[in-house]
């Protein structure tokens, strides 16, 4: 099919023209770094700070805004994550939720357990906090090795987890090459070997389909400013399963995680709930575009959004194959879309000069070290017209 | 005077047509918990959806975001702090700024340097703080005793502190009775004994005049939602003296404080500056309205920014001897204004209740148990006119 006739056929094209700038001619492969932000999110702060803070002022915090870190998580629990009421919170950054609930984890660990597991491509951050978390509690990091195209697979982690093990931090989707890890099956493997799981969702919420719940989950965080469009920095979300709550105590104890904050006494008594897990005052105006955004999901329902995710990476790929591979392009990311995420990433020893051409000429992908030219497709903004356009111009830059 | 002609006076009066509301006739005393937005706030944040992260996309990163937490920190430094550039940075929560500044003195504490001291009345969230943080590392607290109407002064704090002393958290204006601590002095006496001292600046930073340089400070941490105006949780900032930049070390190491974060090495290597201390994405439209209100600040100048707080406070002072007294209210704040900062705490053993009537009168005080209520006059968008309508009130709820 022709671009357009694959635009015609997308039944969740007429989305697209409630995000800012979709329709500008920009060719934008970079939703997956900071999506697009929605029409109606401008207006909803505009009016934030006349109407709500500026009218409302202190009385905010009991109206709505004290509430919001566990209204916002569960409605991104329903929509987005498959996770019931009481277990999901928004705030912080997601490389501080990481600190919290891995600390959360080791610190309950039982006597014997002293290994972190995780591989060799995870996102910087998750290894510099494991790496970190291991020294200062006198524990030993385990490191999967895997395929730069590829991810951590049941038979590595299978090999990689044991008596020793207290917690395994996995991506879903893996930065670099989209890798799709599979939920149900890893997070057996661990809970077979007696240890907890936190899963990494940034690359994962809102372009692909996740079930924290059913898939027995222990500890996830992820970020909403990457497919859940919530703006640059906007605060990051936690998951702690029902069942290790009360359990579970993470280290950053501020007012805000207390069973009863205003009490301001002497002792911090954690919350019995998620909110235990919430440290100082949450950030409101931040947390304000997911809603937009998490509507838009709604709407779409996250199959479709993964169907669609998988029609422009197949896209992609193609285009690769036809167009980019005669210059030695190769495909970074694996071929099976059953597991892929919503990224491609296509090698060459040029990309680095390739991605510069592109920017000047207002087509925006990623670049990723050592020579990965990393296209995040965010399914609710981007066409498939935009895709092609785009290919032609990274052909035309190779050329 | 009467109250108009305090206001007709009032050098700063002309700068609070800017803010929201301030004509709206609500009496609001509840700056020192959020302060009230700017005008311009509002079409400000509007325009950076639209504008900047619509228009510019992955690309305001390299073009302003990513070095944003550093030149606001660097402005605030200047306007409000008196802090050379390169010291201050803007992210996180006030109680997750604590935990890496408090983290990063003890972890680097000599041998020997066990004890970390804070008095009984400081906020909850920095005594748990200390208390867990104590408890994890193997040290002890040491508690200062101080009344619920004044502070930590110098005899104490030297009664306090000695050759086991790793470090000192005070706040310099304290919450409840708005007790301010003398900057230098209590530096002076914690250097003597060998340890270090982070001020908590958040009742203090745009209502009084702070110089963390000349002080000589070792770390400092504040928030920006109350007399900055920066909206509810707004970003906090913290300060890291310049001579322990290199030397000092936080916890949560992420991405955005490493020496160079898209070279996404196996190791954290930290930035050789105050950038170490950041530790995620940086919480960029959550920043926004405090450049707005860095503007009037610098307009003002903190120096009539604190006369105008002093000559706002004696004016309530007067009016509780004068118009609440005979009900048998005390003041529960410093007399002298040298000692007080912007607030004061009256208290009586009705004010829970007079707080809900006042609030259904649409004046918004706060109340702090046991028996306190707690105003918070926020000098550039508070008039003498609103002080004395709203003790009309509080003497009406009490008759």
């Amino acid at each position: 099919m022709t671009p357009a006739e694959l635009d015609a056929a997308d039944p969740l094209a007429a989305l697209r023209d409630r995000y800012v700038g979709a329709d500008s001619g920009l060719v934008y492969f970079d939703g997956n770094s900071l999506g697009r932000p929605l029409r109606v999110t401008g207006e909803r702060l505009r009016e934030f700070v006349t109407e709500e803070w500026g009218g409302r002022l202190i009385r905010g915090w009991d109206e709505r805004w004290y509430e919001l870190p566990l209204t916002l998580g569960d409605r991104l629990g329903e929509v987005g994550l498959g996770a019931e009421p009481g277990q999901v919170f928004v705030g912080d950054s997601t490389t501080v939720l990481l600190y919290k609930l891995i600390r959360a984890a080791v610190d309950a660990a039982p006597e014997g357990r002293d290994e972190l597991v995780i591989d060799t491509d995870n996102f910087p951050t998750d290894r510099y906090l494991v790496t970190a978390i291991a020294a200062e509690r006198g524990m030993q990091v385990r490191w999967i090795d895997v395929r730069r195209d590829s991810g951590v697979t049941a038979d590595l982690l299978a090999d990689a987890v044991g008596e020793r093990t207290a917690l395994v931090v996995l991506s879903h989707v893996a930065y670099r090459s989209a890798y799709l890890a599979d939920g149900p099956e890893l997070t057996r493997i661990v809970h077979d070997a007696g240890a907890l799981i936190l899963w990494d969702l940034c690359h994962s919420a809102g372009a692909v389909e996740v079930a924290l719940d059913a898939w027995g989950a222990d500890l996830a965080v992820g970020c909403s400013y990457k497919y859940l469009n919530a703006g640059p920095g906007a605060p990051a979300f936690g998951y702690v399963a029902a069942r290790h709550l009360g359990r579970l105590r993470q280290p950053i104890t501020g007012w805000m995680g207390h069973a009863d904050p205003f009490l301001m006494g002497p002792e911090w008594k954690p919350s019995p709930g998620v909110r235990a897990f919430i440290s100082g005052t949450p950030p409101i105006t931040g947390m304000l575009p997911l809603l937009d955004q998490l509507d838009v999901v709604e709407e779409a329902g996250m199959a479709a959004i993964r169907e669609k995710s998988i029609a422009l990476t197949e896209f992609a790929i193609e285009l690769t194959d036809t167009e980019l591979a005669p210059y030695g392009v190769t495909l970074a990311s694996p071929r099976d879309p059953a597991e892929r995420g919503g990224h491609v990433t296509l090698n060459h020893p040029r990309m680095r000069e390739v991605t510069e051409v592109l920017w000047r000429q207002d087509v925006i992908p990623d670049y990723r070290d050592p020579e990965g030219l990393r296209l995040g497709l965010s399914p609710l903004s981007t066409s498939f017209d935009e895709v092609a356009r785009g290919f032609e111009a990274i052909k035309a830059a190779l050329a």
